[in-house]
């Protein structure tokens, strides 16, 4: 593909995550030669057989089981477990008084505190150690996402979350402690800062053209491919090389609205992604997260709340600038990313 | 020191960051054991001698000086230059239109975008290749300081430039690309979202309560030293695991209205922060920041506006739940690092 050379450096503001974004060509390599250079980028701790936790046989080591796929108890050859994390960030136990009973200010210039009550659960997306998630097929995949979504109906019923964040860590500097594919769901009583954000920026959007910004991401240049119900992209002004948007075509608040076929349709596309990304980039670590709006959240708010798949390769970038400034500096153009991973072939 | 041991998770919500951090003692190893596993973290492609552009005497292999301590260009005994960057995030050629000439609406969603037009700038510490920052005196990082004053105040003439981000990298997995002593300065023509965050949030406290919420940061068990003019903390609802602010005592809106007196004052704490940071966590990787207000911010915002610098230590922490939600978790609580970071000897 062609250099970006002779091209200049511009910022690029974005409505949906609300912040500008530097893309600085001089900074790039040419995006053919943006491999990482920690494939796969295995944990070295990393344990297999006997002493992974996740691994089937292993169930004791684990902490609580939530549910299981297949999701007779009695069948020891599950496909899926969605189970407790033994390193919980929020507490499960204790009463779920409402925010106002719990938050009191303190002395410490106005700083506030809340007790960390929430659910803090690990997916575990397949039973051998050695499977990837894009190893296995598009229904698997989508059972997969189907657990994702009832551990989230199942949370909802509590009064005090605010806010489901699924997401997933693969490879050791992707965040990945265990090499065992799995996912998180970590459900919050605050909605955090970058929802709120990401619902100001699309609010002002709807407010000036009456429309949701993300029924609207269709730029030509900027898409990679489509399925039946969902199209992926390059935002226009991505935060991190590479990023990719799997957004829903038909307008949608919350991920759990998704039903069996949708789940399917997104878990081939999401595979798809999985695979272009790992043989165009060299198998990088990545995270992926699920956007999607906060629990109950005002109707008014609905016209522009629109979820979507975010997937980030990790090929260094967050540093001294980016902490200090919020500002992140991207070395790639979305259109080129998106033309890169278009053309690339996966089998 | 004592474990953390049977505390319950707590959310902090810090009015300076405008948001909610985690904290979640199950997750944490005993601050004490809270060690790097990548001391020093030389960048594997580090140079030295003759192959290191930053090198004295290896002046011909950098892109233009702009000044140099001490200021004789003849004196090739240079203590500190001040260069442009090779391979800058934005451009400083070209005309500067206003902001509103720039700015184009396009067809990608509302995105919108504008030329990448500022400064990059790098600050070479020292001399010497193994000399690294804190290895200096307090006399020589003050004149680190001042040299980066003397840039913004150069910068601060342009009209266009709304931000300058002072930033410093140590070690590979801070970002640091090339492992001689520098920093960087980044003038941006848009002022970033950390930093309107942050006016919103000490905006907020100074509506509540007339005062400015980084005047009052001086809870005791917060507070890990003080020198004439400024005092050193973790702050109370701290993003990172031992991250460390110093702050002036005095209230001052920009960086650069630091006197001589207050510099040398400014290096010697952070000079005893950096080494307690070092000996504490083994030699980490860090970055700081310099979070100052915005170019001809408004007089009115003025009362709530107040420099810091921020010291943030890697020692791993950002992946799928951080970059989703925007959220952090932490798993040692601010007052626990305070004590720490207070207790520990250096010489
Ligand atoms: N001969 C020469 N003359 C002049 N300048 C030279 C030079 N050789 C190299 N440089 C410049 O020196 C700088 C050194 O900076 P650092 O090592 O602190 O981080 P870098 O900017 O590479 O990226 C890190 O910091 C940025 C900003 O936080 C992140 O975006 C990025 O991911 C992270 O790796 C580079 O910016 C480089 O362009
Ligand atoms: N036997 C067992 N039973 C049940 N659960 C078990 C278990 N053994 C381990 N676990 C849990 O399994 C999870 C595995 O998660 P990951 O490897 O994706 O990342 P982790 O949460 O460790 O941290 C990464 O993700 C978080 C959130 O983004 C970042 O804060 C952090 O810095 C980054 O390393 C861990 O949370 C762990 O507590």
């Amino acid at each position: 593909m062609a250099t970006p050379t002779g091209r200049s450096p511009e910022l690029r503001h974005d409505p949906v995550s609300n912040r500008w974004v530097v893309f600085s060509p001089a900074r790039a390599k040419r995006p053919s030669d943006f491999k990482s250079k920690s494939p796969e980028n295995p944990d070295p701790n990393s344990s297999s057989g006997n002493s992974c936790p996740f691994c089937i046989g292993n169930e004791s080591q684990c902490a609580p089981e939530i549910f299981r796929f297949p999701p007779d108890l009695g069948n020891p050859n599950w496909k899926i477990r969605v189970i407790e994390n033994l390193f919980p960030a929020l507490s499960r136990t204790g009463e779920y008084p409402s925010e106002d009973q719990q938050r009191h200010q303190d002395h410490t210039a106005g700083g506030r505190s809340l007790k960390g009550l929430g659910f803090h659960d690990v997916v575990i997306e397949a039973p051998v150690h050695s499977v990837q998630l894009s190893d296995l097929g598009a229904g698997e995949i989508g059972q997969v996402l189907l657990a994702y979504k009832k551990r989230i109906e199942q949370i909802a019923t509590f009064d005090s979350i605010k806010y489901i964040q699924v997401f997933k860590n693969h490879g050791a500097s992707a965040g990945a402690s265990l090499s065992h594919s799995h996912s998180q769901i970590l459900a919050l009583p605050v909605v955090p800062p970058a929802v709120s954000t990401r619902l100001d920026g699309t609010k002002e959007y709807f407010e000036k053209t009456g429309k949701c910004s993300l029924c609207e991401v269709r730029a030509k240049e900027l898409i990679i491919d489509e399925s039946t119900h969902f199209i992926s992209i390059v935002p226009f002004a991505a935060t991190f090389a590479f990023e990719i948007w799997i957004v829903p075509k038909d307008h949608s608040s919350h991920f759990h609205e998704l039903d069996s076929d949708q789940a399917v349709d997104l878990a081939g596309l999401l595979r798809l992604m999985l695979k272009k990304m790992s043989t165009q980039l060299n198998n990088p670590p990545f995270n992926f997260m699920i956007q999607t709006s906060p629990l109950r959240v005002e109707e008014s708010r609905l016209p522009y709340s629109h979820w979507f798949l975010q997937i980030v390769p990790h090929l260094g970038g967050v540093a001294g600038f980016e902490i200090g400034s919020g500002c992140h500096i991207n070395p790639v153009f979305p259109e080129d990313a998106a033309k890169v991973l278009r053309e690339v072939n996966v089998n």
